[in-house]
């Protein structure tokens, strides 16, 4: 991967920084961020991290995860922004990182900044000034270590967390079909420079609550099959019963396709009465994102997602009429 | 990794092997004799392959695994086996190939054999002429790596396949702490070799039967929990009802450790009446081989079993008395 000149020569010949990463954060976003700003301030450089959500309790682990702060404390004037860089990091649209309607005001500020972009997410709106985008990398993280070679920075214990967590969470802990030999061999390199493997998939994938447990057996219990295909549901009770937020239903979409048989798994996440937003995991080349398309929906071929607004035996029969046709 | 003398040797200088992996066998030990193998046969040696268990659905993907024979196939005369050297794979006793009360002229005819041994189990029992043991190998399939690098053999699409397998299985697909940096770069060199990543990942660890699944939820819905301690049980019952066997239990005590607040894992499995096979797994450094020790059973610091002639709520009460203390 070759990092463009003109990344490179941003990061040496400006001073300050705003690095946001995007609304719901995840290893690659957090992780790709906290290198990075680790790395601008080997520079002797100044950055501010920022994220509109707080982080989840499964990256309280990564090291300086306690510098993010929200959007209302970036500046009480924000006039005071403007000697910044904006750097969006595994995002590439300022609508994932502030919302325009609930602080106007700092989003106009941002926007008047000058922006970057680095991300591995294929985009269609044009933001950024500077626009690093690969589709092709399995995880921003990826991209950021190639900046920090290219810089010639030595990789620290703390970076080297960052990026293997930023690399785990985005292959499926190297399960997913973008886990190439360079992939692995970059983390090899961070295993070297300090990320412990079993350490960091404790913290990311081996600390659910107790509460996520139970909603994870109840959501499995309704579980139905055909043909290939696995539903389950989730419901506004079953997440008050067990005490948890929907953060705690991420993957839960997944686990049907542990069945060998099973080429489409589907999860209905009943968000109000009567309308359902809807999760699509298929493996064996179905694509799902035609189907989600077909209800207003989108997304990639294995993994996309719509919404519906009916009773759960309606959405069900209207999703299963249109994937009996494709499985 | 330095690959003894003796060992180049022995390849180089013999015609036939029998190569043998253990009973029940998994990834690691399929995997690495299937490698070791078609290394030999690229050598315009002769091999046989065998196992006396069949070979598990989820390893039914590794390239020749159609290869192995049972012991009862071995031959008709047990005098061809004369010219034969005794490879064993991922075991060290020969007690794990081949049952001496069962079949025990097989079992004197191998014993005689000039005998070799590639594993990476520590042992106390002094079987083979050549012994070459690494317990600290993250896999056996690491050190047939190593052999055919040092036979200066190019690896195969195939080989690659089976020791990608084998690494995965015995890291916990790169979870465990064996999961070294050389592991790491190891699986990047395989995959380079033609080792597919997800494609793998899919086979070993996503291929169960909807028994299995009915048994996993069935198994989870017993959980008990007290203070960082989680036990779950299986019955015959429940195999009976999800029509299962016990190898379809594999895995199973690990789950409930994905809440961050346990920190052992124990599945209670009914062999017969008032008859438990007990599994404990650990996280945090708490050495669960302790206790199973208490009980006359054995294991890892982390890994452990033992079994208990009680009924299920007494059998419970004496390992949550010992464990209690520890946890």
């Amino acid at each position: 991967m070759l990092v463009p000149v003109d990344i490179v020569n941003l990061f040496k010949n400006n001073d300050k920084f705003i690095i946001a990463t995007h609304m719901s954060p995840d290893g690659d976003g957090l992780g790709s961020a906290l290198a990075l700003s680790a790395l601008i301030e080997m520079l002797n450089k100044k950055t501010m991290l920022v994220c509109r959500d707080p982080i989840p309790y499964q990256c309280k682990f990564l090291p300086g995860h306690e510098k993010f702060i929200t959007l209302d404390k970036l500046y009480s004037s924000v006039a005071d922004l403007k000697p910044y860089n904006l750097v969006l990091v595994d995002c590439n649209d300022i609508s994932r990182v502030i919302d325009k309607e609930q602080s106007p005001e700092i989003y106009l500020a941002l926007s008047s900044l000058n922006s970057v972009v680095i991300d591995h997410h294929e985009t269609e709106k044009p933001f950024g000034n500077i626009r690093w985008i690969e589709p092709d990398a399995a995880a921003t993280g990826l991209m950021v270590f190639y900046l920090i070679k290219e810089l010639g920075i030595n990789i620290t214990g703390e970076m080297a967390i960052n990026l293997y967590a930023a690399i785990a969470v985005d292959t499926g802990h190297f399960r997913f079909n973008n886990t190439t030999s360079e992939v692995l061999r970059i983390a090899a390199t961070l295993v070297d420079a300090g990320a412990r493997p079993a350490e960091i998939y404790r913290y990311l994938f081996e600390s659910w609550s107790e509460g996520r447990f139970e909603l994870f057996m109840k959501v499995l219990n309704t579980l139905y099959k055909e043909n290939g295909i696995a539903i389950v549901k989730v419901t506004k009770d079953m997440l008050k019963e067990t005490h948890t937020s929907l953060d705690d239903i991420e993957h839960f979409v997944n686990f049907p396709k542990i069945m060998g048989d099973i080429k489409v798994s589907i999860l209905f996440n009943e968000i109000d009465d009567n309308y359902y937003k809807i999760s699509l995991r298929s493996k064996d080349e179905i694509n799902v994102a035609q189907v989600a398309e077909i209800f207003g929906g989108g997304g990639h071929k294995s993994a996309a997602g719509c919404r519906i607004k009916a009773n759960f035996e309606t959405a069900k029969r209207e999703i299963l009429e249109k994937l009996r046709q494709m499985v």
